[in-house]
């Protein structure tokens, strides 16, 4: 990318207009995720003019669903304030940071469908994939705020080094309890899926 | 979210993008579940090179289907008018602000879904469903417009206390419609849609 | 909207942002249309492993659906230029007007559905319908030019008025020869969609 | 569009502006392709309460669904990384860029179909269908790099010639690659595939 920059595009015009379209993408991708999500929201059959009765139990048939969703919007909703958090201290990209954005960006596609698999399935091998997706979404994170802040090179100052390694630790919360939650999957499915609702309580929290 | 703000992104950065892409995020959001409910617009049946006839009475049949994809359409666009209203006030955010935003979004999400769910069953169950899923997107926003009015919170002025009643009052009329209808689509469901008519009228007199 | 623009937030700011959230707003609707006609595009049946004949025949077997796709998305694109080219011009908005846009993209939101009506059934109806929505799209559009314009309205200077009255005759073509091919659809069905190539081929050369 | 410049929308407003909402415009479209890619990711039968072992085969049985998704989701990625790159440079545009940009996005729009025919039916035709596509949108992509450089039209400065013909032929690979891989779709169809991630390999070290 580096000829692009030197003849028309000065520093300061890719560091604005760049940057704002690498967080604008991004953004609208998170955005269609997270929407995508309610598409799974749908009745199963399609009897004409159900009673109240039939509705009702059908609705309550699809609770599992409703949860998930919930799960999912809130845990994507997350990792979206995180982006959104460390793109408020980035001031610049380049190659590797776009390239780690695209990673990002492929796994929480794979969300719409872990959440499914999980609330149409319900089994263990559903709870290690959706865990699987979401820790590698964490990692994919964490790498990011590594990369950009590490020697502070994508800001504009260096961060105070204790506050560094803070910062570090928490980004490594949410992938460390999720990818733990996988071999709990085959001990006890629930309590694998109670584990992570402690990742929205501690990062409610601590934000 | 302390510790971003201080070392390399002062206040007033913080203040702008982190408010503009909040407000994207947002829009996005109200833009892609505006139009995810035009999916549920489908042909029932697809016979092969139908008559005249049959197209037209299939989409007769559909007449619902096209009630409730204006309904919503419009109930949606009154929403993110309101929001629109709103953050041109903000002119700030915090961790709060960001939450109830994201309680805001999970609710509108659910739109679609009961909007099929009211014109494939039309029973009280999926009234009920609706006016709660749009009374609850009227509550997250009226507590939006609370918390981030009160007391000038996240405003550069305040606002003029009488004003201030009356802005409040305002954001309460459509989910107060939506909640009270409830019982009523139990004693007449028609009646109970007819009541949302009343909300349109009236917001679209005193917007 | 006259109290929320009076203590906080003065004309420029309203100019600025709230213009700028309508026009995103708008055109994320817009690209949002224009991407879910690809929804549409799928092999009929899921044979395993089918051979390359039956592939290739299948693929024939599409070729409406293909035609339908690049049909509705160049009327949009047309459509989305002309919003554009509104908004250029456009310096302020009022309630009408925000009014008028919701109006236009609740018929935009129906364009995927007479698109896939009008590939599988393909009779006049379905010609009919297309035609009527793209109409609406289109008056719609001069509607919102006709009001913003008229009298400088909501510009910064008049347009001189012979250059009005072309820009509203323009505007106007695309609904009217639309409206004009539904008896045609009646008479001749083809004939009345060879008279929407018409419609990009007058645009293309005069916009 | 020359009478919308001239009465009340300065050239410096046509740029900024008008550019920004055709930028925007454009990565809604391949961050709205880029998400649809994951709908396609569904389990194929919906067996109550499946084993482990169940959901492990069928998962299993989706794998070239993973790999044509991410392939996919890299390839639209690298387009947009070079659309970004392009409007680095860009400081205008006119009636030609919009056109040939609305084609390039028009073709992107095939690519959830191609990608799910890629997967589904993994024959030959699929491998040319696929390939033709992706050529399309490199060869769109080539077009409007050369509409836009060519004696620095639409730039603020001139490109240096041997810097011009390095991007030129750059911009050329991926097309050409695709395209000669169409023959090779009919004596290996595996090796065709192969020959994409050349391309992939070839752009990364480059870029």
């Amino acid at each position: 990318m580096s000829e692009t920059r030197t003849p028309a595009s000065p520093a300061q015009a890719e560091k604005s207009l760049g940057l704002e379209r690498l967080i604008f993408f991004s953004d609208a991708v998170f955005a269609i995720i997270i929407t995508l999500l309610a598409l799974d929201l749908r009745l199963p059959e399609s009897v004409e003019h159900p009673s109240n009765a039939a509705t009702a139990a059908a609705l309550v048939a699809m609770l599992p669903k409703f949860l998930a969703y919930f799960l999912s919007f809130f845990i994507i909703g997350l990792y979206w304030l995180g982006h959104h958090r460390m793109f408020n201290l980035i001031r610049r990209y380049d190659r590797v940071l776009l390239w780690l954005n695209l990673i990002l960006l492929s796994f929480i596609g794979l969300v719409p469908f872990v959440t499914a698999l999980l609330s149409e399935t319900g089994n263990s091998i559903a709870t290690l994939l959706y865990a699987a997706v979401m820790g590698l979404v964490g990692l994919a994170s964490a790498s990011m705020w590594f990369y950009s802040t590490n020697g502070g090179r994508l800001l504009d100052h260096l961060i105070e080094p204790k506050l560094w390694q803070r910062m570090m630790l928490r980004t490594l919360i949410a992938p460390a309890v999720f990818l733990l939650s996988i071999p709990l999957a085959f001990i006890d499915n629930d309590l694998a899926k109670y584990s992570w609702v402690i990742i929205a309580a501690v990062i409610f929290v601590h934000i």
